[in-house]
């Protein structure tokens, strides 16, 4: 039986959305148990009393808009401290939150603890691609500078994640960079080519460039958190401006374009399933020592079931434990 | 009178769609005069003589896959080499080419030159927005890595071409971040952020993130050649995918889908044009010595004369020469 942390005071829709997601996912999973963190008479209220979930009650949450680091020194009794302390002392294997991230990923650092070798944790995400099978990216902006060993640890953890969680044989890894050729890019870029084409344990594929993640080029891609970033925040306001463009000219082009949106109803809801991130998960700090996932602040209770599903995965397959087997081993300068 | 030099051969419909897109350039506008440069032969099987256009023959060509730099030197005769030669020699005012975007930049810095003070010329692209408007990027990829003193430049050189051809009093200025707080992003970014806030000559509004940047939160959005890179092919390959995502699902949705998408013809169609990059022009290579623009290899004719269009405004309104005399004028730190 695996534990869950759930911290159910972050979040837009919390804990409403929270307490259904985790409804939903302890109905489906019968081997997981799940602990709330959070105000025990609001959580009460969407709760279906199950023999698995138990709520631990606190008053004290952390906000959006807290400095990160300041909120998980100060708020000792935050939901979201409290969670990722019972993950510290093993009461529970693993942690999620749709709440401040950089709150969760100061959290991750300094009280679940990283992982021994690993300087830098990443976020590492799986994003959609055209063909519905996705890629995961990391790091998506736990940090702003990165040096090309943290580079090549993603490889590793990346494809770790690719083969355990989501299945998928000798995972192609690529290099985000500024063109295929192996010459390009800047000294991180061409220093971190030479550590993963050195590397027989990972599939390296080469550089890729940004306009064919989507057409599923590769199935781990690397790159700094702040590119990383900038093309995750890039995605989504690229997505989000075509629908919105798409929706105005509907509204602005009378009946005939009513009609047609009303007859492309099932196309147009596909479209936005397959752009909807929220069913693959959560976004994954990996380098600490156990599971702590983020999944976004906007989340409904489809979300976080996917979000509980992605954690009871990792949890299954050991994932994390692996890899800190893996860099546990290693030398100093990986 | 204004002299364009064009490369005829370069793109992947030359010169059939670059000798269109002069003919419709040279009705259109009764005070330019063009140079196409190329294989007289094939260049006069698409072009509507006329007294203003003029073609220097030339046999050699350079390939989409030659190597920039090598390119320049050794094709002394290649279309393109002599379009630049004939900028830096006074013959023409401005360059034009679809051709092979790293030897076009190395025509531009070798052969055209930078401008005093100039040490990395960037792309400027003027990328679309929701509302139409559009907003200028740069350095969209001409340098690899950049420093504070480069993404100031290019605040100021955004901001006359901002002011300048697109007619924007007072462009505010934004600094792609990983967040929107004045202390975020590593050293570049921090950097960069005290010398914009402290010049008074632009409206310097902060940080702006990706998310936001199709929204228009800014009209001038400076970053490093690389990630700016990144951002441009993220948003090509986000709008491709969602177009031909949109596309194959209403095939496989039956004949509602089909008419759905028969009635809404009128509102893809005006949502295909918000997205389509080549109704602003090309990539200007701001920080040489003359207009240089590089225009999609992709482009038809249409996109050919919208880049001539962008041209002849840039040399009326001599902007480059505006910029050449700004940093002629200023202190060696900038």
């Amino acid at each position: 039986m695996k534990k869950i942390a759930v911290d159910a005071m972050g979040g837009d829709y919390a804990p409403q959305s929270i307490v259904e997601g985790v409804n939903q996912a302890i109905q489906a999973f019968s081997d997981i148990e799940i602990i709330l963190y959070g105000d025990e008479a609001k959580i009460k209220k969407y709760l279906i009393e199950h023999e698995r979930v138990s709520i631990v009650h606190t008053d004290e949450k952390i906000n959006s808009d807290d400095e990160p680091t300041r909120a998980i020194r100060r708020k000792k009794n935050a939901s979201m401290v409290l969670a990722a302390r019972a993950v510290k002392q093993k009461e529970a294997d693993a942690l999620l939150s749709a709440g401040n991230t950089g709150a969760l990923l100061a959290a991750g650092f300094f009280i679940v603890g990283r992982m021994k070798s690993i300087d830098r944790p990443a976020l590492l995400s799986t994003l959609p691609t055209v063909d519905g099978k996705g890629f995961d990216m990391m790091d998506l902006g736990a940090n702003a500078e990165n040096t090309p060993q943290h580079l090549h640890q993603y490889a590793v953890m990346g494809s770790f994640y690719a083969e355990q969680v989501r299945g998928i044989k000798r995972p192609r890894v690529g290099l985000l960079n500024n063109g295929t050729e192996s010459s390009k890019g800047d000294p991180l870029r061409k220093e971190t080519y030479e550590l993963l084409a050195s590397d027989e344990a990972i599939h390296f594929i080469g550089n890729v460039e940004a306009r064919d993640l989507m057409t599923g080029v590769a199935d781990v891609v690397v790159t700094d958190g702040f590119t990383g970033n900038a093309v995750l925040k890039t995605m989504e306001g690229t997505a989000m401006g075509i629908m919105g463009q798409l929706k105005s000219s509907i509204l602005a082009g009378g009946w005939r374009a009513k009609l047609g949106a009303m007859l492309l109803k099932g196309s147009l809801r596909e479209l936005k399933q397959s752009l909807d991130y929220s069913d693959v998960g959560g976004a994954v700090l990996f380098g600490v020592a156990a599971p702590v996932v983020k999944t976004h602040g906007s989340s409904d209770a489809k979300a976080v079931y996917s979000t509980l599903r992605q954690i009871r995965t990792m949890l299954e397959t050991t994932v994390v434990e692996k890899a800190v087997a893996e860099f546990s081993g290693e030398s100093d300068d990986r």
